[in-house]
């Protein structure tokens, strides 16, 4: 049985990692944190825990964490979990990181995009992206995972195929992304103010988002190619789900059944990766890991559609198939 | 033209004011009030009103306001409201207050509800509750009138008459309502987060809601009986709209007949009270002035079931239709 | 392993109900029926069963069912289903019955409310009532279950332990009950498509649903008592979820404590019953099979106030605790 | 008093048409067809209009409708509108189409598309596109105006002042809309019944949706370019609403503010066109005849993005504006 620890224990990630491990025959948990005062059981914060979890929410030293789990999974906002995530790896703990400190290769862009210096920066551009899909071997073996953003599951795994093989143009890229509300976290904001996004569409952060810099990254790092993609984030009136339209330029003609074969091959050991003829919807694949992938040529543009849960494979499911990885379990086992 | 004033600019119900007023060929918006810094325009704080009006938000004395106004629409919260207003009256501006402040009829009992001594309590008691369809005569004339709240009046326009014929017992009343979430207001809450609220229904301050003692008064005004409801309200997962579902028992046997030709007379010169046969939905009456009130007797209990727009009937159209009647214009304009 | 079948596999309650048994140790779907031509892949009507689960929609004889089948689920409308059953079980397939064929004790009630003759009209009276937390024993035993309607399980579980005490008023409760709109079924109507139903609430089929006459023999059933309630469906802007009020009067003054005392030991042994001192939020028990309670004394009445998913402990998830009763399983084994 | 008919009265165009007309100091709804039977009155099909006009739908023939109506918004569907409207052209009745079929220019694309013979292709090509902002001086003396599609607005709006100006490549457009769920009518469908399409979002008809013909050939004729687009629609859970985003590449480079100030100048006279340095949301302009329209610059692609409300601006609201255009009055009136 291995014991897990979850660090930063009241947003949505921490519950959806939470209700999957409950379902997992090899996991406990054995904490969970936070810095909320009095000890509370974690049902008080996320009533739909009631009567399915004995775990208190606690303030917890990395000694006591280090005592009580042989993994944690840091859902801390980025920085405070590099802060706490070093101790915890000096200290034998492995760590599946939900922020995006350790998912970017070196420290400017990093300072660039979130505005602060990295709290440990020798780790940048040696820790595994926790995309299984694509690095499974290096998960396997890493004491430390940083798993990946929401938006950049969506774009990257439908697009690495095609920027490996080179059968697209790496520099024209458009990016097109629609996630349900709960991508903004649980901090109530206006913006998320249920009388100001319901029946609203909108999208923000464009050309400003911190997932740019992190799908261009990856791509790079995937395909051996320097990847330019502009990328526009939208709130969608929805709980989860993104749907993300990837519109790129083919190096040569192709045809939409070339392109679902190449996806199909390439994603053929993938047990959650689904390549579909259908348009896929968000609801096909939310509240579980699956990616559904599409492609349409149209006037000579080769579109790449795909859909998540933002929550589970955009997150949590995500986590827990690291996880797995890690520790040597069934890649789906709990998913 | 009557210059207007609206105190507390930036919520919901001052945005649909405003809206309403724009309509409105006899009332020019002169002032809007609020503690953001920098004299901002409304726009910047309400994008809907991008290019539709050129009033700023300020912070203003009473005497700026009595300078520039003839009329205020109070959209402060209790309490700073009546501090508001007790000075432009004294300044001889005529004053609709959206808050409670001036609803019930002692101080006690609004000490008991809302937890504080009353700012102004000689008005107490006093004060014309500003639901044309019962005090039509009262409001002409007003200085001040008391805006009612969204639950009471979906629940007091379908009881009153049939208190008021005594055809129901008084003392066994249910009041069941529910609400879109903007009748939270516009201040981001974890409850009002969209993914803690949307796709949830639940009911919240049972038996401590502060409408509850609203309706027990406002009914025995009306019908001259001492009322007691259980009232409870849920928060359901759309922007605006209550649906009430009053039951109750009657005196002697009704048919369903009776009570809607009942309505439908004591109702015959209230352009905004519809009584139909079909049992309404919020949608049919949103962004609307009407209250739709229907009937049903079901194992010898009388339901009355009613739908309003908690920001037009329940708030914004009901001060514009107290506007009218105080300052002597049709009832239905600008509605 | 048991070999399952579904009758009616296009809906919501079958969709639902296999994505549970996917998770069931000792279940394997064996068959699915529908009246689709051509044997289409079950993922061709369900996007979201892709690559899940090999199973073909087909229309298939008694023979063929008994054939491949140890237990079936029949998801098919009523009257429709009773018509299938009986010869399966004539055939020694036990069945779970999704429908309200077998939920009421008699032929003339049946027919009042469904408008037609039972097909099937011996059975009547001798169903077990498949709500494990008051039929246990004999859902163990039994070779058909009626699976309970959803609101009848939102209503009869608060209500049961308080009538079998004999602590409320039999004649004197209203059930007042919201419900997300997958309660309507599949099949298009104009009630539930989206620009209708989105963004409003409304009360339908005020005393003339059928599971008025449901919850109250079940819940005559239950307590030794006749029942009789007032019973309000309303239509709710959400996928999922029922929330139910039932307002009843105490035969003596009761508290809270002593109402949340009751329910807790009644359901003791019941994994999936919460009574819980917070007003619970469909949101808490959404995709899962429990079923939240808490009690209020507001003016001398008693609330009793629950929550469910109208599609988990509302249906599929109910029938999947049935079979495990059924076949010996632990019973919260895949829920 | 202009005397105005309705055809087709029982979709959502028509009830938002009426509730705009109903405001319209010179406007009378004089008749309403559909083909439902016994002249019911309108309210039975549009519970929002009760006691609010007294209308019956009615099947009228030409000779009827041209007796009693000076003017016709047409919101029958494709093929069956223009069979209608051109006898009552003949016979002198004004005409607003809100279907496609006279938008196009020829024949052959029209066939192309919408799979049949055009039923008076005569007039294709000669008809004036109902845009104000960009066809103004045509519709003032106009017998019959093709009102646009809502998509087609969305996106000539923002991309038209660009392509005249010869700002951006022609060649490399492309359209990312996402659409409330009422652009898809009131007819029943799996895909708009709310439990399929609430909470979730899809993009469909890709690369095959109407409305892409009519924004190039639109394009062409306001900017004399010949304009390729790629055009991607998503529908959205939201009642009502379309945002959309343009992909362009600038022919040099240029600034944002460049931009917007083409834009602002553009649409100077324009009153419902509102140049917004923020990024708009569906909700700004929800129940408004506004567009609004920003720019970004993002890695040197420009991105025009736009908001409108599908039923208003993308439909009935731009058929009252050019109901006024035609007859004299303010373009503004009732909107």
């Amino acid at each position: 049985m291995i014991r897990v620890g979850i660090l930063g224990g009241t947003g949505y990630t921490a519950l959806e990692a939470i209700k999957l491990l409950l379902r997992h025959p090899h996991a406990q948990i054995t904490a969970a944190t936070s810095r909320q005062e009095g000890r509370p059981h974690i049902a008080t914060v996320h009533p739909q825990l009631t009567k399915r979890v004995d775990v208190h929410l606690e303030d917890l030293s990395t000694a006591a964490l280090a005592d009580r789990c042989d993994c944690v999974f840091s859902c801390l906002p980025h920085a405070a979990s590099a802060e706490s995530i070093a101790p915890l790896l000096e200290a034998g703990v492995r760590v599946i990181d939900f922020s995006a400190d350790y998912r970017l290769d070196d420290g400017p862009t990093y300072k660039k995009w979130y505005e602060h210096e990295h709290p440990d920066p020798t780790r940048l551009g040696k820790t595994v992206y926790g995309l299984p899909e694509l690095f499974k071997t290096h998960i396997c073996a890493a004491k430390l995972v940083a798993n990946p953003g929401c938006y950049p599951t969506s774009a990257i795994l439908p697009l690495a195929p095609l920027l490996k093989e080179g059968w697209i143009d790496e520099d024209d890229i458009i990016v097109d992304s629609k996630s349900g509300v709960s991508g903004a976290g649980r901090t109530p904001k206006l913006n998320t103010h249920y009388p100001e996004c319901n029946e609203s569409i909108s999208a923000y952060s464009v050309g400003k988002h911190r997932h740019q810099p992190e799908i261009e990254q990856i791509l790079g790092r995937a395909s051996g190619r320097s990847v330019q993609v502009v990328f526009t984030p939208h709130l969608t009136p929805m709980d989860r789900g993104i749907l993300t339209v990837c519109y790129t330029r083919p190096q040569e003609e192709l045809s939409e059944d070339q392109v679902l074969q190449l996806l199909s091959s390439f994603y053929a050991d993938a047990p959650f990766v689904r390549v579909v003829k259908h348009l896929p919807a968000t609801k096909d694949v939310a509240h579980t890991n699956f990616c559904d992938i599409t492609a349409r040529i149209v006037r000579g543009r080769l579109l790449l559609i795909s859909a998540i849960d933002n929550l589970i494979k955009g997150a949590s499911g995500a986590a827990v198939q690291n996880f797995n990885l890690m520790f040597g379990f069934p890649e789906t086992m709990a998913l």
